[in-house]
């Protein structure tokens, strides 16, 4: 073969489902030569990771740490821990994610009860009550942010509503945490999972998760080994929490990227940011709104980070975001399963969450949407972004 | 909390048996800018990065990727894939990774046979044979380079040996790729994994794969899902090489880390810097043997790239360590499993592995073992390196 010449990318703006762009000084510490994963130093920076995923999470919870593979290892972490072949979880589906929980659990050997809900809605908390008192499953699984239909479910009562039934609660959060409010302790959630990549402002890599102490718990009192050794938390808390005991080689520079991704979140203040997602967030959608764009999610459960729209009559999806990408650099998600083909998921994720990134999307979604056919009333979509900014 | 500043460690040269230092382009390529992972430009970086993998791996295996976690996670990938409960596995252990490999082959419920041997010493083929006819199973794993002794597992011929048994060769490579030769078609390999924290010059994070025509037949032969998600080839070959259905989000930074470092092997060329490996070792050795120090692993099957060496009677592990990380910035590993206080494992592998290091190591180990009370001829160490490379 003939060797590559070294990479040099022409430049993205990432407003897909995720990786969203990492922030320049998180890159810049990528660049830090490595350490030994049992330096001094670099347990230090473990330490520091750990407590500020922690304040992050908003939890006390021990069990506090980035697990060394993507959000859905994250996902698989959870389920692998906690249940065992026999097991009863109800996994509520309104997306694509949900189904994923479903298709992991059912490899576990676990009974698998599916809730569905039409995509694009949220749970009522009333229907999960019933379901719980009929079923009394070890575990029921939710998604708190919808990454293929962009609803969000609100999870507040849910914690305390299980424990009525000797259930335990696990949450996604693979698209929540960093952008939206996610209280671990206060909710009352018992084992839950995120990715570097999104709220976080890091390249993907890394999957914070966090466990209550009902959960770990729960995970002692297993009668089996965990089947999967990566994912074996009874190892992984010996080598981050305890006595050091090695289990696998950390992504050392992953977690150089997740010090530093974590530290602005923290001098931002979590308030500041999920309002900043807000702010930007009802700018985007007067925007698209404006120029004729409906969502996806219903109303009142639309997530400020992943704004889901409807492609209008007429206009080719691909085409579109291969304008998109083409000419603007801007990348924007297609749609996930049901919504394939038929909806366009635009991020205002961490770094991206803000008024020059909403500005340009909608100055350049209104050259693509016209070129392509769509009649989108001139300078609209700016227009109101602006006068959201300008109140 | 307090909110950290941000992450600026002391300077350290790593000689341990792994992370070891990355060369300064792959930490560079680190600061690239984002790419959503299905962008037509890192679907292009990850065609070579497959390309160059093969190049590397010295095959023509079209499931050739890297998986999206540590090395650990491409021995659990090899096993999770190929056993079903109640297969049949014969497993050689000379040393810690062997034992893991068994762990995890008793977690998926298959039948484990141990072959075992000496740590420090490698495995005769007759010995293989006879095992191999009496329990014909259905794989037999071996680890090239074992990274707790130092040894250097002859493995040429025992893919044929294998196949005369009807029995597939899993080859543990992690501490190998990139050092020594590694042949995986001429040898016959039919399931192999790495790191990219070693030989390949990259921080920690992916473990490249690769599989044989055989092992993708067994894998097809299969009569229940592989149970874990995360580590299914039959989801991520799907993803990586024929209709690009997504799977996970694939770890962006460390695949442009990857795509440098097998860049830079290439340049170099497989055969010269195999040769460097060798040549780096023999001065390293002289030196070592002219201060006293034995190997751990028996003359003759010693890896260039890990020189694990007794530590002399009297002087402390610890303080040895502790004095070598604070005095002069080097990391040397430390004995695991029957070795743990014993031995010291000096790395030199992928961009460590050059005269400089070789000299500063023996200068620094002078000091540290006359300080610590062993009796070292001054200068002796030194002195035979400079004679290798003077020759």
């Amino acid at each position: 073969m003939s060797i590559p010449i070294p990479f040099s990318p022409a430049p993205r703006l990432l407003l897909g489902p995720g990786p969203s762009d990492a922030h320049p000084n998180v890159l810049r510490a990528m660049m830090t030569p490595l350490l030994g994963h049992l330096d001094p130093q670099f347990l230090q920076l473990m330490n520091a990771n750990q407590e500020m995923l922690r304040s992050v999470f908003l939890t006390k919870n021990l069990l506090t740490f980035p697990i060394s593979a993507t959000g859905s290892a994250g996902m698989e972490t959870c389920l692998v821990n906690l249940l065992e072949p026999g097991d009863k979880v109800t996994i509520c589906v309104k997306g694509f994610f949900g189904l994923r929980i479903v298709d992991m659990a059912q490899r576990l050997g676990a009974q698998v009860n599916v809730l569905e809900q039409t995509w694009g809605k949220v749970f009522d908390l009333n229907l999960i009550r019933e379901s719980l008192q009929r079923e009394r499953p070890k575990l029921l699984a939710i998604v708190q942010a919808e990454t293929s239909t962009g609803a969000w479910q609100p999870i507040e009562e849910l914690g305390q509503l299980c424990h009525e039934f000797d259930t335990l609660l696990m949450v996604d959060a693979v698209t929540a945490l960093g952008c939206v409010p996610v209280r671990v302790d206060d909710w009352q959630i018992d084992a839950i999972y995120s990715c570097s990549q999104k709220g976080l402002g890091c390249p993907p890599g890394l999957a914070p998760v966090s466990f209550s102490p009902r959960a770990v718990e729960a995970m002692e009192k297993r009668r089996s080994k965990v089947p999967n050794w990566y994912l074996d938390l009874s190892l992984i808390r010996r080598y981050l929490t305890t006595d050091r005991m090695y289990h696998h080689t950390l992504p050392i520079t992953m977690n150089y990227a997740l010090h530093e991704g974590l530290r602005l979140i923290l001098e931002e203040g979590l308030e500041t940011r999920w309002e900043r997602h807000q702010h930007n967030h009802r700018a985007l959608k007067a925007g698209l709104q404006a120029m004729g764009l409906t969502y996806t999610a219903q109303e009142g459960h639309q997530l400020p980070q992943l704004n889901a729209v409807r492609i209008p009559d007429g206009v080719d999806d691909a085409a579109g975001r291969k304008m998109l990408l083409e000419e603007f650099g801007i990348e924007v998600g297609g749609g996930l399963g049901e919504l394939k083909g038929k909806a366009w998921r635009i991020g205002l994720m961490g770094y991206n969450s803000r008024p020059a990134v909403v500005l340009l999307a909608l100055a350049a979604l209104e050259q693509v949407l016209t070129k392509l056919g769509a009649k989108v009333p001139p300078g609209a979509g700016v227009a109101a972004a602006n006068q959201v900014y300008l109140a």
